[in-house]
């Protein structure tokens, strides 16, 4: 298959790429280097040294045989780039990772909420009219987040809802209510692409994701070069690979608020498989169809415990703290988000264990000098002063 | 009360701006003239020449007594233009009409569908941002449009639904299913709406509008110079009016599709009651507040049949010709939509009757000579190719 991966230098974008070259499909990656750009503007380092898109490429093309091809440009800025990688590429299938992926980033500043709206949703909307110029009948595969639905007092159905009001019943997209500018922003997509499937006849997965962790999958795992983006910082880091850094680090586990809010988890493997078994499944046409892709839900306390337990047993000597939750958001509430869509397609987790977390421990040991621990404790609030 | 009116060169801004300063508030209109920018790219003009803003401001004043102050500026493009005059006029309520108003132009190219969202979405997070730095307890009343519920099987509400599913409760954003590219950007707006109320404590009102019909308002007659936007082609029309001018350009009444799609609808006079029932009951701190802004609905057929008695009265000799819809939009569709809050609030609407009908004919006759037929055939669709 022809699969066109946008965003394919990132933290999930580059293994995903790497995973479905190895499986002899003809990958090419679009990337404009945004990530690294907003990495610097916030001086905040992944914790791997991070080669070249050039760099990585050749080395997992000597060390497997499998070539990526490499189109470096901005899907939201320049169409005509967009129009011309489609045309000529002419994909099967698109995986659309190009977006401004944190959400403090898009509470930061005006210029920084402006810039994850305005990358990720015209972006998006280059991506569909490149689409539906020259594949119209190719899947894409878009990464949203399970963010984009908040903490609702009801289940969190699948993107869809059945619903009967006042005795009439109707199937409508679930209501939203996300936690920041850039969950906004996936929402925004989401709506944009439902119209593009109705109006158009796109073929669409959403995938709304729960919170990554993870430092390693098979290919990366071939050479410290191949190893992809991970972030500990309180801007790009996800709250677990955090945690892991702050026991190394030896620095309490900063919990925001009182660790009571829920958020669904799962790991990075999961992620590739995921995306693989949408690709393999694709939508019909016309269909928006969405995935929630998780596989468990924790409270912020069991997965500071969770650390604290593998930690100690490393003889880290791990304390966890709380600290006034930068966020605003809500704590103890109701969490039933349902999953079913991607097991019923195959779909066999990986279950956070202490085994998996002992193993992401001892190679972030292994890069303990490389920690900047400026970088951990959160400085953007969600609430204006 | 200090008023900023973005947007206030356009079909609704001017009318409410002249009403507003009537009634002894001061107002301060903010413009790019970008309306008058996209009519010259699609070769569209209004029915009645429409001078420039300062020459409108101008004769009202020598007319009335009553001064309106203007900043002309991008509201999207330039964030320190509209920073600066929230800090130099500091409104106690922000009227925010700017946006790109046509469903068929977002639909026309890539391009205006970009210019669209890039407008509408970026603009009203420069505004939000604006507002939560130098007036946070002012208060923005935000024009929507009831195309962002499109049609849905159950009962519209406004803007909040109150939702049991699977035995559990709560009170979620109406879900939204919108007919463009164009209603989706008010899709957009409200939902960075909704999060700005529950995070920065905005104060907001989001006026879900109908179709507008009307050529006059009270100020609009006080000299031809003052008259508003009116449109009737196939991109800036809005139904009623474009059916009026047909009737008057001895052409065909245009009904897309076989006319049983119901729309919302009101006059252009309740539209400025309306707002102005809103200014003077604003939202309170951290309420994001739905209106449902229409006075009656209509199917397309009998707004044609309407307008062919009235015409036919006149002595026009009206025709109705059906033909392929250019959207994608439902027939025969349920619809039920709310309206109560305005109401309730003291709105007195104005009903759509024959003698309404009547006067506005007579003023497109009066303009008859200017207008161009060209302009009226939908040569925008919505479906790809």
């Amino acid at each position: 298959m022809k699969i066109l991966i946008l965003g394919g230098d990132g933290y999930l974008g580059w293994p995903t790429s790497m995973h479905l070259a190895s499986k002899g499909h003809n990958v090419a990656i679009v990337d404009n280097m945004s990530k690294r750009v907003w990495e610097a503007e916030c001086s905040v380092e992944p914790l791997f040294p991070i080669s070249t898109i050039a760099t990585r490429i050749s080395i997992f093309e000597r060390l497997t045989g499998f070539k990526i091809d490499t189109y470096v440009g901005d899907i939201a800025k320049n169409h005509r780039f967009i129009y011309k990688v489609f045309q000529e590429f002419s994909p099967d299938a698109i995986i659309h990772y190009a977006e401004q992926p944190s959400a403090p980033y898009s509470m930061k500043s005006r210029e920084s909420c402006f810039e994850t709206q305005r990358n990720n949703v015209l972006g998006n909307l280059n991506v569909m009219f490149a689409m539906a110029k020259y594949t119209p009948n190719a899947h894409l595969i878009k990464l949203g987040t399970m963010g984009e639905y908040g903490t609702p007092n009801i289940d969190i159905e699948e993107g869809w809802l059945d619903i009967t009001h006042k005795g009439r019943k109707d199937r409508v997209l679930y209501p939203k209510k996300p936690h920041s500018f850039y969950h906004l922003s996936k929402v925004h997509d989401s709506h944009n692409l439902e119209f593009g499937c109705r109006v158009w006849g796109l073929k669409v997965t959403d995938l709304n994701q729960g919170v990554v962790y993870g430092t390693s999958t098979k290919e990366t795992d071939l050479d410290p070069k191949l190893f992809t983006s991970f972030h500990y910082d309180h801007i790009f880091g996800t709250v677990l690979n955090r945690f892991l850094v702050q026991s190394v680090a030896n620095i309490p586990l900063t919990i925001y608020g009182d660790g009571t809010q829920t958020r669904p988890a799962l790991n990075i493997n999961d992620t590739i498989k995921c995306v693989e078994i949408a690709l393999n499944n694709p939508a019909s046409k016309g269909e928006f169809r969405v995935f929630n892709q998780f596989t468990e839900s924790f409270k912020i306390n069991d997965l500071a415990n969770l650390v604290k337990e593998v930690g100690d047993e490393e003889s880290l000597n791990v304390n966890i703290q709380n600290i006034d939750n930068p966020r605003t958001e809500q704590m103890s509430h109701y969490y039933n988000a349902k999953n079913t869509n991607l097991k019923d397609l195959g779909l066999n987790p990986i279950y956070l264990s202490k085994n998996v977390l002992k193993e992401m421990l001892l190679k972030v040991i292994e890069y303990k000098n490389r920690i900047d621990i400026k970088t951990i404790m959160p400085d953007i609030k969600w609430a204006k002063k």
